[in-house]
């Protein structure tokens, strides 16, 4: 094993030098054990031995068993002179095999020369596993772990984390496979070591990540025990084609040009119009109708005004600086605009127009690209359908205007989902601060936006509808760290393969494993929506509940089924239904009919009057064992559903004001009056949903998800 | 093996009696040998040979490798004597080790007595499986099936079905493990005997069946190859105490008295108050608000009228026949007025009072069924909110009354569930024709409710909310019988191990395991809905749409990125995205612009106008090969959300009239106008729905399931 950092790398690089040298393009066994040895990575270690003072010493440095053999010009048949013996296991057995070894060559031939005895580690059996590392086109260098044999052959039982991967990391990805618990033992075998393992792991993603040119490598079987892991044999294929680099500015460069395009003082539309029906036409209606304050320059060949405001020929006439400019005109005229953009030193170019990538036109994309480049225009789009900023009253879009304002961010790689999203914000009455349309995503890209929106005051969630993403890694890095402050909900498309046959098709998307987006997400903090509506729900929900400071969730409810299918649904969303301790039973005991259940959930029973539900969920907010509540509403003549919302949020408020804040959720079983009530409960903090145990849980599971991430839950 | 029904199961008689009068509860090896043998379960068979010619013959009949052993009293020891031989592989190969045992022996003991060779049948290897059954305190009898080693014990990858099981259902167990791939032949290894495996299945379910005392019964490990399955080991665990009889009318008795039930002439209601707020106020009122037409009798210890109608002190004063009475009486006044119900002759006694096992009074309700069952009287209940029938305008319960006519029976077994059935339908506008409580199920069940819309015109599908099922069993025979007419759809409440303790917290539910559950409703045809909204959603939209007539689903979409998340909806749905054949993918690209995608989905990309859906949706009808349609549409304004619904309205309505009917479903993203067209295009039989792409395609699912196991799919 080599200690230093550079005195390893300089291991390894001499070995892949000379491969590229011979054209090869994978490692020979013996090329293996040197990279391996280099990184501490463990593998049958073998040595030679002139004494048995010396054998012991060796087998005792690689780890037991061993096999020692004699190694000498004249002996041939090594086994048939007595000059192999297997699985020793202890320091004094390696030295009296020694000089039995010996004793045995010199009967068979007393004039041997003995060069010495090879002393070589064996394999412990034990537990099998794989380590390995992919790179793949998006996220680049990849550890992935899985268990031997039919479990990842059949079962795809594997994950995948970014590399270079933490210890933990590499911890998680043990309990990451479906069949987990074998590594803490079953049927009668001992646990593996898994600081072992999960160092091995480590190792694995530094070596790959020192040598972008390693492009896989397996260690196949390794074989866990109690004592350690060992690899059994190491594959590693090598590419030496340099990969393309993607433009990645800093974050201060980001934030200049993303802070003019999102808070424009002049916005020019390029292709502005004054008849109805026309593209140019909508994007001033909105931008004016919107409310935008700042300056819009209608850019038309001849017209001298449009909607009442000064139009000019080109960018270059207007005088003053333009921050950004909305194209509204065919494919064919963007590229010639877009190069008086730059001359402008225009910020950012919207670009609606389709007609690029997606309709196969890659070198009219290209074009822009470079255009783009040149004069350091960033391009949002093409093909997409604008985007808004609520902050600033900037709809730069050919969509609706859009007025709910709020503090969820959302982006969409789709039009048509894009509009999913204004229709459902404004129907649920989802405060936005704001929707943007990335659609080819040729420059500006997801990255991008959590850069901006991080450091947004007037964002506090973050939702993101993706088919892919053209840098996987430079997302991970971001969303990494802007999860650590605010929750990030990506919906990606194209999960299954015929999703991303039709993400394929419709975009220029390169849908990539599944798996993988979902590991390195799940990595990064991300929390991933199953569905579009789970995203637009997350996306509502998420921002109104404050952040539990623990796992323990209760279940109050006035229905018992509800009680159970909230149950079903904690457990379906990783949520912890606290086990009630007793004192806190008998308390809440006190205060429901004799007939319903305490423990949890808490079933107050049907017809109960408001104060039930009052003194029971003042208990749940006071006492600080208990960190989230869900609601189960049912609605009777009794408790009808407003008062019901009431004297919830009566409790609420009163212990808002002792600085008593927890996440609370409603689900309400009853008759249409409870929508109004949901509504009501929504609007003031409490994410209520009638006719549904599912999604009050879910989004309270979407929340628990980002705290754990975020390191906020202790 | 024993080839007559009769003589197998005089073998096996034999075994058991000998057991239950050895008092031991477990066969030993020879004992679970003969009565695999009885049955024609593989297991290694062993015969006595006194020739070569015989010691070949048994062979071939038992099946290769055989091992053959000398026997001798006087060798004892065998293997020492070369009287033993090991994987002999043919018949020649057995004549000879027959001959060469006999020398040896003969060689080690010239006088020794050879009572002959025996001939053992020796495991072939191959892949490991567990073949075994169980005994469900609801369900009765099942068969399991699952891999061996860590796949059973660690991923629990087993399925059941009922006993006795079919071929099918044996091969489709074959299928039902998360590992059947292997079974399939991996890694180099052939394919198994799927038919020998079956039979293996079915032959212990048949065992089971026939000996309900056989508690448990386990093959473990079965060793499956290209050849066979053979099992290596038995265990058999016998439970002699009588299983408690549950009662179960024939369908004629329970039709006669649903029909009373569902369609009185009379109802009494026991409790009848003139008061507000009272139950049996609410309970009067919604019969006659609902438009009840039958006569309503009023039962009150003095008053002697109440809401205009005549009131009597007993039911046994009413002058006539009373088919239902509900009662609104506190507990401990019921069992009393049971009685005279049963003295009066009426047929369902409608339980609303709750106090009885759900509050741990056990005895009380044990009461009542005995009561029940003295005059058969079907109690529905108690612990209910009651039931509507709308076919007879009856709302039997003390909720709100209810009038969204139409096809959906629907029932619940918690009343806060019933409530959220009532307020859905009524605020989504979905037709039913009945909502039953069922409650504490003291008699009447799902069973009782499946066999009356079976046979109910007014009723096309039926869903079921439930926390346990009394009797599994039964429900499974009725709802296998039921599902080839009508879907049944099922949520079953409980399903984790949290929500199956709260569910017995709050009723007497005991919640079983949920993969039995999972897959004995599968095999019944019933669909299940995996949470509240779910089943719902599936109650509300799969009466409309029509049955596919195969698995070719075609996506068609305005909106690219929608295309892509209704193709991974497809795919967890389990639907079929068609393979779209050369000419119908170029007669769809005559429709669309030149950069819109063809395959599936059909792309016609969101610029277009009406026309371009018009003329697309019709190629897609028309053609025969399509068989359900997927609609994705990209809110526009070329395209607005109603003229959208109105063009699909005309083309489907036109080809309706030329008797062409197809399944199709729409997923509509934009601005809010788009709920409207939801809400027209479902009111016309196209579920519809705004800012969702799974819903839409979890409804299509759902109707696939059902049709796939009604046998409607070819």
């Amino acid at each position: 094993m080599q200690d230093s950092k550079t005195g390893r790398q300089a291991v390894v690089r001499q070995v892949l030098d000379k491969l590229r040298a011979s054209g090869r393009q994978s490692l020979t066994a013996p090329e293996g054990k040197l990279v391996c040895d280099a990184y501490g990575i463990p593998v049958p270690q073998e040595a030679l031995a002139a004494s048995a003072a010396e054998a012991a010493n060796a087998a005792s440095a690689m780890g037991f068993p061993v096999a020692l053999k004699i190694v000498s010009p004249d002996i041939l048949h090594k086994t048939e002179a007595g000059g192999v013996l297997l699985g020793l296991a202890s320091e004094q057995e390696v030295a009296s095999g020694y000089a039995q070894i010996l004793a045995n060559a010199r009967q068979h031939k007393a004039d041997a020369r003995i060069d010495g005895v090879q002393v070589q580690q064996m394999l412990p059996g034990g537990q099998e596993v794989i380590i390995g590392a992919v790179t793949d086109p998006s996220f680049g260098k990849l550890v992935a772990f899985g268990l031997g044999g039919v479990l990842v052959e059949v079962l795809k039982d594997i994950t995948f984390r970014l590399a270079p991967a933490s210890e933990a990391d590499a911890l998680s990805m043990l309990d990451g496979v479906q069949a987990a618990e074998i590594l803490r033992g079953v049927r009668g075998g001992a646990a593996v070591d898994r600081a072992a393992l999960a160092g091995l792991i480590v190792k694995v993603s530094e070596l790959v990540t020192d040598f972008p040119e390693i492009a896989e490598l397996d260690l196949n079987p390794v074989f866990a025990t109690a004592a350690g892991a060992i690899a059994a044999d190491v594959r590693v294929v090598v590419d030496f084609a340099p990969q393309p680099e993607r433009y990645r500015p800093d974050t201060a460069t980001i934030l200049k040009a993303m802070n003019r395009i999102m808070k424009p003082a002049t916005v020019a539309v390029i292709g502005a119009s004054a008849e109805d029906g026309k593209i140019g036409n909508s994007v001033m209606k909105n931008l004016i109708n919107g409310g935008y304050q700042g300056q819009i320059c209608p850019i038309h060949p001849k017209a001298q005004e449009i909607m009442g405001r000064k139009a000019y020929a080109s960018v270059k006439d207007v005088p003053g600086e333009i921050d950004v400019a909305v194209f509204a005109i065919p494919a064919k005229f963007v590229a010639g605009a877009l190069v008086e953009c730059g001359e402008k030193g225009i910020a950012g170019a919207v670009l609606i127009p389709s007609g690029f990538a997606e309709t196969g036109n890659v070198e009219g994309q290209h074009e822009l690209q470079e255009i783009g480049r040149k004069y350091n225009i960033r391009l949002m789009g093409p093909n997409i359908y604008g985007f808004y900023y609520l902050p600033s009253n900037l709809s730069a879009t050919f969509c609706t205007p859009f007025d709910v304002r709020g503090h969820a961010a959302l982006s969409s790689q789709s039009g048509g989902i894009g509009m999913a999203i204004i229709g459902f914000s404004r129907s649920a009455k989802m405060g936005v601060s704001a929707i943007v349309g990335l659609g080819n995503k040729s420059d500006l890209d997801e990255d991008d936006l959590l850069t901006f929106f991080e450091q947004d005051d007037n964002t506090s969630i973050i939702a993101m509808h993706l088919e892919d993403l053209k840098d996987g890694r430079s997302f991970a890095e971001v969303a990494r760290r802007v999860t650590q402050k605010k929750p990030v909900v990506v919906l990606k498309a194209g999960r299954t393969a015929a999703g991303a046959r039709a993400a394929s098709s419709h975009t220029a998307a390169l849908a990539g494993n599944d798996k993988i987006y979902d590991d390195v997400l799940r990595q990064c903090g991300v929390i991933r929506a199953p569905g579009l509506r789970d995203l637009l729900e997350y996306a509502r929900a998420v921002p109104v509940l404050p952040t539990p400071k623990g796992e323990n969730v209760m279940i109050l409810t006035g229905a018992g089924g509800s009680g159970v299918l909230l149950s079903d649904a904690c457990v379906d969303n990783g949520l912890n239904l606290m086990t009630m301790p007793p004192d806190l039973d008998a308390a809440f005991r006190k205060f429901i009919p004799p007939f319903g259940a305490a423990g949890n959930p808490v079933d107050i029973t049907g017809g109960e009057p408001p104060t039930t539900y009052q003194k029971t969920l003042r208990l749940a907010l006071e006492d600080d064992r208990i960190h989230a509540v869900i609601l189960g509403y049912w609605h009777t003549i009794v408790t009808p559903p407003m008062v019901f919302a009431r004297v919830v949020l009566e409790v609420v408020q009163e212990l808002r004001a002792k600085g008593i804040t927890k996440p609370i959720v409603a689900s309400l079983a009853g008759d249409v009056e409870v929508e109004q009530a949901a509504e009501h409960l929504f609007a003031n903090g409490i994410p209520a949903y009638p006719y549904t145990t599912e999604t009050p849980v879910a989004v309270l599971g979407a929340k628990y998800k980002w705290a754990r991430g975020a390191g906020l839950i202790a």
